[in-house]
């Protein structure tokens, strides 16, 4: 499979491009708005992997091309970005029959921590389903995971993350896809109705991560 | 202390009992709007302790009762009746200095699966904090925590239980209560604004529950 991890530059971007590269045989394509950043990018997780004994190349490409060289797309773009990048990619007539997984999480901070602060669609998932065409297959999943975390690749997971997808079929493929990472367990949360308290998992594991003092990147284990 | 379990004749409160009763020397009363219901149920608790060894009285009272003779209050009522008992117990001048926790998260179903659904405060601990008087302190914990695992005294636990309030000493001393419940770790999620995310899980392993064939009475731990 190819996998365009769109916002690749970003920093759930480098965990899941660094995990997919060296725990997978998936060509990773690192997408970004500006192809010039991609590309540096895509240098740098190379580098990384090399120092970890892992002789990869990440292809690299704007958002555009890589989308439509994929055939799954994974939305790692800033949450205020998500609304339009789909509009952006459907303009252009790239998603057609891609999955698309959206990671994202709509958040905002006060004084006490950060909050759930989701489109008025209720989700993003639920955003990005509105927007993407009837023949793109659409997930959410990798909410949750800390990035710094993802991105070491010395460091143990051992996490959950959540899959939303109306389509069973769809919920399975990702879940398998999820489960060729090592220390990354995917559980089903059932349709993208279900996305609001998945995603409202993100701010809260970084509320845990700020008023517990032993506690840092903290991820989640259903048991 | 004095331990009130309001709404003790329902799962939750069952759970909260037991657990309290075996595990720690805190007395535990009962309470119910119906008095003779608590009586009841307490019997039933009594002989389900004993099946396990363990002789202990558990204390029984109406809601407004249990309350005034507590120190610690737990509001293990419904979540629609949350608001009504709150109500009853200021109109009753029965809440003074007590600390008071709530467990109580507002939900709605569809086909999907089940819906956080607070209250317009945002979330029940603060519908609570609004009605209580200033002098009551005020925590969230216990929300996401299976009732039938709860109750089964064989059932371990290894679980996370999330504590809100606003003062960071009422935290830590419901953190401290919790903590001698074997099998549950308190965590810290900070002030009462942080609620929202917190109640919003439990429907989330309840749907987590319903969609995964190997998982039942779901639980979380943070890692």
């Amino acid at each position: 499979m190819r996998i365009a991890i769109l916002g690749g530059t970003g920093d759930i971007g480098e965990g899941l491009t660094v995990r997919f590269a060296s725990e997978t045989s998936h060509t990773i394509l690192v997408g970004s708005r500006d192809a010039s950043k991609a590309a540096d990018r895509a240098g740098t997780y190379e580098s990384r992997l090399a120092n970890h004994g892992i002789e990869r190349t990440i292809e690299h490409a704007d958002n555009t091309a890589a989308t439509s060289n994929a055939d799954i797309v994974v939305l790692a773009v800033p949450p205020h970005h998500v609304g339009d990048t789909i509009e952006a990619l459907v303009d252009q007539e790239v998603l057609t029959d891609q999955l698309l997984i959206t990671p994202a999480v709509g958040m905002r901070g006060d004084e006490s921590g950060l909050h759930f602060n989701p489109p008025s669609t209720g989700s993003l998932a639920e955003l990005v389903a509105r927007c993407a065409p009837a023949s793109t297959a659409i997930a959410g999943a990798f909410h949750n995971l800390a990035a710094d975390r993802l991105a070491d690749l010395n460091a143990d997971l051992d996490v959950d993350t959540l899959v939303v997808a109306n389509d069973e079929k769809v919920r399975q493929r990702v879940i398998d896809l999820v489960n060729e990472l090592a220390g990354i367990r995917a559980l089903s949360a059932g349709p993208l109705a279900n996305a609001a308290e998945v995603e409202s998992v993100t701010p809260l594991v970084i509320n845990i991560a700020r008023y517990n003092d032993d506690m840092h990147d903290v991820g989640v284990r259903f048991t």
